[in-house]
């Protein structure tokens, strides 16, 4: 951490600074320029973020120098994480393709598009059991039965199944049901949440909440990485801009930056990030081109007739197309990919 | 709701979307432009909510013509609501002081600060013992303990008080020693947490969230509401944009909008709006002057020693300043505010 | 400037970075932190703010510690700098109103609002003679022939005017019609235009943008000063957010950050911000009580006949209703203001 | 255009509305809801644009339903528009890759570094030559001598060039040394400079601004058609969020917005768009993906030592392999694409 003085400090304020922060048990390191005087702060990261030196008169500004994550960086985890769901690998060169309709709506309904989503190319059967909706009056889930149509059409097909949790009391219900956890955007910060998810060993797709940074994001990792659940996927689905021919705006800058910062894997969800289907497919292929490691999309069989997000659900024909369109571009950037992940 | 049909849609087209809307028992008005043919779906407002015509090819676009939330809308409810707590009333003409450091420290602490903050004006008492950080690391916050001190200090000194629930769990601990419960801005659009706070009769104040709209953060007043909870008080503390120099970009015209389309209170934080102290005063000043109903100001005796938040906490010295300005802008305001809610 | 090296760097990396450095004849200072390698540049702004560095593979970031305007910061010119137009004073302790239609529209009537936003107490005419529009097809101004309207207005009321000057070919003909030239939030960044003020003696006003930080706003002004102009006014008018409610959102926390980092006078234009009459007021109260320096307000006899921004503009009788209220908040905050900057 | 009533308007209300739009010639079309009034507005677009009817009091809202551009519009010209320059098609199948260094810093760097891109793959020069730099102090580019030496690297390399234009008054004077004149971002809006360059033939470049909708984008393409040039490309480039690893945030959803809204060609700037040069290649893959027509990248020989954007600059290595990566990807997606379009 360095702190940067105004202009005009004394000897005494740097005195006064540097006499705090020893007595804290941190190192000082004063550095004097010809407009500001700047004081390094030397010391273990945890203890030297607790400071709240700006609140005294003399100091202009505080910088943090190194990231504030520490299991979710590259520099302590320089390899890849690699997470095994069943026979698929999340992270490697394969990419995994997760689909399916927003909400759970029916058994048969259930069944039959992950059959279908399966023959188009899938290798994960999504799906929303408890559905946060801003509208208190919105259709919201099935709930556990919900759940229960997804494990059976995951006997029926093989795929593996995720969806959504969104409160502690929960989460033990639904590890006995999906095969990934889904963390929402809307919970990226709910800390109760990320804390209950890192006491299982149950995969977890993070996603990144729609005005947080990607710092933010990782730090969000780092709290079920530290309960001790290794098995943390991220998921880019858009932030909030000005825009409004969009609903969000899909950030695909985030999928190097992430794989530059950390280890984890990074999942695109272009069907929120865009939230028109007619831009879905697009944007499918520019996630694969900048290097994520997989999709997560929005397939109805009839979207005019979907209980939520029908704007932004593809048919069945779009997702077929879509998933023909992207694996093109992956099996160009990396050739060694002779078969995708299986999805059998 | 509108349907915006795209230029070059058909009288088959027409006919399609009127057909899918009469089959949910919706009202269908077709009207021609020059450019664009447009339907007017009538029928109730949940039931419109629900459609998804967006994903239809001929559609370009679907306006929403009423506000999404009732019971939380100035329509519903013409006068404005007012909150009792104890003595106090939140939301009319007197305004309300709630202050008190970021986190709960000590007992003593926490008793020699309510005496302070009661002197220089407050009428309420905040302190948070449960703590939403963004690191893992940093401090969490003294739980239960922390409530007990808050307790302890009210009774001391009268002050009500108000703290922040996390997570549904807690709320029945939360109700035995809080006057007002808060619900942070990373947990504004937590459903569940929304729906435990509004099977209590508790006052809640339910802060917006940084990266949230302002129909957004009065659907999730609606979510409280809509379980029997009539006591909910906004409370705006800063959105989240591309400055730096600030924490956060306060909202201020939030509070005349708020004020506008809904019934409910509106209170102000600028100490997380702004993030430095420096700025906390004159944020505070305008807050009233654009009609809020209160703020709720961090304040600690000593802030480069706080565990948390420390750059935007108020000296006692400079909270006291800051409640004799603001008073002076509410006097002039509203000339029969002849005594302000008291304290005593 | 500070050089924060990755994680892992060596000395070799140190070396190449010092000699970098020195070579362009900038100081050195190495601090070793425990987990980082941090290099403090000593040497003027101007060169080292040239560096490139942040190319180099070892380099993971670089901070600045100094603000990168001189003209324009506080620093350089503790004092409030207070701008004459004729008899007014514009940055001292009595506010400036400044209020007229969006476009002039008539010699008629630009007279006889001329007269009655005099009467209701503004001290300066504003309106728009060239006219910056979004869409080619919209109503572009009178030109100079507004220019002389507004001219007249002048005359007959003594009120010294304000339009806004949109390319550098303009300047001279605007300076030998105006007293205050404006910028306007789309040109912020127009650095010709910027100069080409510069290098007059006229007042400039100069908005922020709508999506500028307060740095490059400041960053602007300094290029204005730096030509030779002392006579900047900053105006600040609302960024651009997610937040749809409102045109866009008044940064009223940028009133004190600017009063903070700079000398200049800020003034607040509530109409713009937040871009619906109804909410006008309020706002304008707001900027007042946190510290601005005045405003400028839209005003229209018959804002549904205005010929651009009529839902913004107000009545001629809200207009006077501000100005009372804001008066109130002015003498409050400032007892010693017995009269205002009169308008006679 | 569409009028929303606010709830509770009365018969007076609607009639008092219906009166003011057909004194002004238009088509009014009243239909009641159940909750709400609306009301149907019935003419010509620009006639439509013009009205302030939000202004009235018992007007909620006002929803536009038609996009305000016409010429840039697909709706008005369904077939892609395609420009030549020289032998170059920008906006067909065939990549358009335009590279070279940010500033024009020397004679001989500039022909050696047209050379060495044009091997790597570039098909047209970049290089500016006036500077739109933020602070007055950095380096402003060496004016037309800059252009000399851009246009001597043109004669031999036979690259054709393109250089940003920053004020009406050198319009002139570029048209007479470059093939393309780019608009940059900070000067999006600058309607004087739109429409001197819309009163020449030769191509333009248009960045969108970092803060503005693609709509207004779209509008600024309007005005430099509707003066009667027909050769606009559309270059995006990054928006501004509340993210800091990036210095933009790449908004690479704009690229399967724009080609359905409009007819223009697309371009990314990946070099700005996210501001440091690790992540300019992923990004560049994504956006030949999303469909853009080209990409126009910074490169320089040696980063660290150039006068501008040195960060985001990529080595001539990194180029090549940038170059090689996107023909992948080009060629998969578009089998018919045999060769890039030729540089030779």
């Amino acid at each position: 951490m360095i702190i940067v003085l105004k202009t005009g400090a004394t000897e005494q304020d740097v005195e006064r600074v540097s006499e705090l922060l020893r007595s804290k048990g941190l190192g000082v390191h004063v550095s004097q320029g010809i407009e500001k005087t700047i004081i390094g702060v030397i010391g273990a990261k945890e203890r030297v973020g607790e400071l709240a030196v700006e609140s005294l008169e003399c100091v202009e500004k505080v910088v943090s120098v190194s990231n504030p994550f520490k299991l979710a960086s590259r520099d302590f985890h320089p390899l890849d994480t690699v997470i095994s769901v069943g026979n698929l690998k999340i992270g490697g060169p394969e990419p995994v393709y997760m689909a399916g309709p927003c909400s759970v709506e029916s058994r048969t309904g259930m069944i039959e598009i992950a059959q279908r989503v399966k023959e188009a190319g899938a290798h994960i059967l999504r799906g929303g059991a408890f559905k946060p909706r801003s509208s208190p009056y919105s259709f919201q889930g099935l709930g556990e039965e919900g759940l229960k149509y997804m494990a059976e059409a995951r006997e029926i097909t093989g795929l593996p199944i995720i969806s959504e949790v969104m409160e502690p009391e929960t989460v033990n219900l639904m590890v006995d049901y999906v095969d990934i956890l889904q963390i929402g955007a809307r919970n990226m910060q709910n800390y109760a949440l990320l804390r209950a998810v890192g006491r299982t060993q149950t995969p977890v797709l993070l996603k990144r909440g729609f005005s947080n940074t990607i710092e933010e994001w990782l730090m969000s990792a780092e709290y079920i990485l530290s309960e001790g659940n290794p098995n943390v996927i991220l998921c880019e689905r858009g932030i909030r801009t000005f825009e409004t021919y969009t609903r969000n705006t899909l950030d695909l800058n985030a999928v190097p930056v992430v794989k530059h910062l950390s280890h984890l894997p990074v999942i695109v969800d272009p069907s929120h990030g865009v939230g028109k289907w007619r831009y879905v497919t697009a944007m499918s292929r520019a996630a694969m081109a900048a290097g994520a490691h997989g999709l997560i999309v929005e397939v109805h069989p009839n979207p005019q007739e979907a209980l939520s997000d029908g704007p932004q659900s593809l048919t069945l024909e779009n997702f077929e197309n879509l998933i023909e369109e992207v694996n093109r571009i992956v099996r160009v950037l990396n050739p060694e990919v002779t078969s995708a992940n299986t999805n059998q």
